[in-house]
């Protein structure tokens, strides 16, 4: 359908950009992604389609591979660029100004890590918003035309201070702090909702729901990264409000997807792991790590107050996938099929990515 | 004439060690550039001397490929580092044994980058100088027979805090402050200047005329990367005084050159873009990043008090020349010609970098 | 003999494992570290075998090759997550499982870096320890369940602070302060017993002959690495509380080690530099360059006051052993022999990492 009617490939185009941000290749469950964001927030709703549109743009117009386009792939950063510099910035024309650029260059990193990573089978996955939005965030100290939101701030270190583990939605707050079953549930969802940084429940009922439409495997990897991620902060001892707002879930989420979930043929050369006992085991590790890396993300960037956004999906799922080839216990998917006919998998990454001209 | 007299030769590898800095690989540009700096001080002049005679005797005697050599690839970093460490510390003759130590480790990671990137087409540029400069600043603390001077100084982050915006030499000073045509030029030919860290007008305006020697389009490049970089600071509201003295000009400056600038026969087997429509959006979006990378940077490190170097110029070219072959809009400049007779490119490449033995 | 009895073949692997710790690729060695840390803290003994065990145990468990793992090339890390988390965190149940999760991720990370540096000829060296360790390490200040013990702590820097510079054992204390022979003889042997954090002059001296046992060279360049490293920090005036405690050396042992030291016939596919007048140059410049380093590793970290641990040993060697084949001056080894017979080294390595199957 899409090839037929230009105008339905090119929204076809978009909804699999915001699919791609939770590495589900799916029309529809970018459209319910979308529905979702827009129920918690029209402002975020706008930034997110603002980037999506953008980020493809430019791909489309430096000449990107169409294959690549057409599959989300340039869509899904931009969308998180414009989420995140809506959510820490204060609106102002500016902030749009800053979207436009941060889209751009989005596209620019995602294609260029797309041509560092494939040697290694290994994919971007959402390094190229985390890079775009933290260089464009860590400047608006400097920029007196950019105000932060209250969710910007450097925090000291104190070695040793008191950190309120209860769980419950605000610290001191009349709602009932604790392990009940309400305040469960606020962890489990908003930690799904938060991979688009919506705090809101929900939000993330509605992404599991747009996740499990595309692939039940992935949905079950989602619920359980957001349970695993929330338990570990629990069992360590983690900060209460933090956990029952999802902010130890959404990186877990990702990665429970990315380690664990099944690849759905993307056109992108990444492989994933077949799902077997020992990879599931591998994941829910890889899982409850990304859980660590987010607290020591965190304090790393705690002098001046930034937020770690999805760097500890990015760096955790690198760190676990670059070794499989060396884990026998461990076996990943064969190469992604070749959309186009009469090339091999490597002379069609090879043209993809301008590496060498095509042969005459 | 070079080969015919030996001390010719090294002069002129000499000189081209400095235009390198500017990716001129030009001596006469180079001497300019030389002349410039004792223009504005004498001491920072001694120190570049210092750098770059250790940073080029030192590839000499560890038997780097005299190609790369002669061309100046081996000065430019030392070049660099010798001006920093005389300008962020106070003169003493620890600071001499400190140049001395960093000229040699800069042409050691030159080698290593060079070796690392070649593969990716894409060369070290200024990064061997950041990486020796930034370690060596960082340790001051720590050492009590070094004395940083008053650019050196950590400064804590405060969200929302007030910022001079106007134009000015100094907050407060006697001088008419805003977007008077003293004040702009002033902002234009410093920031010119600051890319060997001189923050003099004439300076920068001695710099621009050795790069119009060599190469008209780098000239219209460094420029208008300055006044890029300046005029974005302006819009986001950044320091009057900072853009007043050409700190968020450099970078530009530099990007401005390797993304929009010719290359000219370089034995560097380094790539840039051909000068086309697309080309020059492309280097004058890159040339913008640069300005707020560069705030970012500053940001990172303020809590140790450290300065930016040209770490934006080097993360903002590599991002914007990594994926251009990816991008058909964008053409690359073909390999740079081979200056050994009856050797391939790739075999000149691979035994320039010892990466195999010459063939018997 | 290892062969022919499996619990002797365990145990084999498992001292090689600590040997590797300092490049030394023999059992009686790993034997002999283990007395000098078990001679300091009977607690850092048992979270090193912790450690030790988890690593090996998991690289087993995942199916790394075996000739890796008996060489102890996935102990190590273990080894030194296991007694970093218990010298900067409070002895609880947390910290075990916080070692056990940090063993198993070092021996992911220990296998992605061998894979991804193999095509460069060079090591992980213990970067797979600085990383887990870190990140476990910077979390702790979110998790209430960890207690770091007083070696934690932010430390704001101060341009132009006066620093002690006396040699002494305490800021204050009663003992003579100065370049006193006891004073000079702790700063040597405690930098070799800080190489895996004990920090006794007793322990460094069982770990000098646990060296030497195995070659000769390497102690020298081990000794040798810890009186440059003290000395260049005494030259440039740094503390002299942390001079005498070897702070300022176990970073220069394992960086004169490795560019010194002769290699044993380690499966690894490293690769070092032949001992000649150049690379040993070459390797003491390297030593004192890893003490600066380690200084402003320091600084980076003292606002989190995060311990700079191995890395300056990593990042200097890295940049150090990456250019040498550019070097004609310099000679590296050739390759280390293939303990499977009837396979080329690359066709080893090949399968070793998984990056092609057994050709048929």
């Amino acid at each position: 359908m899409a090839h037929a009617n230009p105008a339905v490939g090119v929204i076809d185009t978009l909804l699999r950009g915001v699919g791609q941000v939770m590495l589900q290749n799916n029309p529809i469950t970018g459209l319910l992604f979308l529905v979702g964001i827009f129920l918690n927030s029209y402002e975020d709703g706008l930034t997110a389609l603002l980037g999506l549109v953008v980020a493809t743009v430019a791909a489309y117009l430096l000449g990107a591979d169409r294959t690549l386009i057409s599959n989300g792939l340039f869509g899904f950063n931009g969308v998180l660029t414009g989420i995140a510099l809506s959510v820490f910035l204060r609106w102002d024309w500016h902030v749009a100004v800053y979207i436009i650029l941060g889209a751009i260059v989005s596209t620019i990193v995602m294609m260029g890590l797309t041509k560092l990573l494939i040697s290694r089978d290994m994919a971007p996955l959402t390094a190229p918003f985390v890079l775009t939005a933290w260089l464009l965030l860590f400047a608006l100290y400097q920029f007196g035309e950019l105000h932060p939101t209250k969710l910007i701030g450097p925090m000291p270190v104190h070695p040793g201070a008191a950190i309120q583990t209860a769980l419950q939605e605000t610290a001191g707050g009349g709602r009932v702090a604790g392990l009940t079953s309400v305040n469960l549930a606020n962890a489990l969802f908003r930690g799904v909702g938060e991979v688009f940084l919506q705090d809101n429940p929900w939000t993330g009922v509605v992404f599991a729901i747009a996740i499990l439409v595309n692939s039940r495997v992935c949905f079950g990897f989602a619920l359980l990264g957001s349970a695993l991620g929330g338990l570990t902060a629990l069992v360590l001892g983690g900060d209460g409000v933090a956990i029952y707002h999802g902010l130890y879930g959404f990186n877990a989420v990702l990665t429970g997807i990315a380690l664990g979930g099944r690849p759905d043929g993307l056109a992108c050369p990444r492989r994933f792991l077949v799902l077997n006992w020992w990879s599931t085991v591998y994941a829910l590790i890889g899982t409850i790590f990304s859980a660590i890396v987010f607290a020591a993300t965190a304090v790393a960037l705690s002098p001046i107050g930034m937020p770690a956004l999805t760097a500890p999906f990015v760096l955790t799922t690198w760190v676990f996938l670059l070794p499989t080839a060396g884990f026998r216990a461990l076996q990943r998917v064969s190469a992604a099929e070749v959309p186009t006919p009469g090339l091999s998998r490597a002379e069609w990454v090879a043209e993809v990515l301008g590496v060498r001209p095509r042969p005459p």
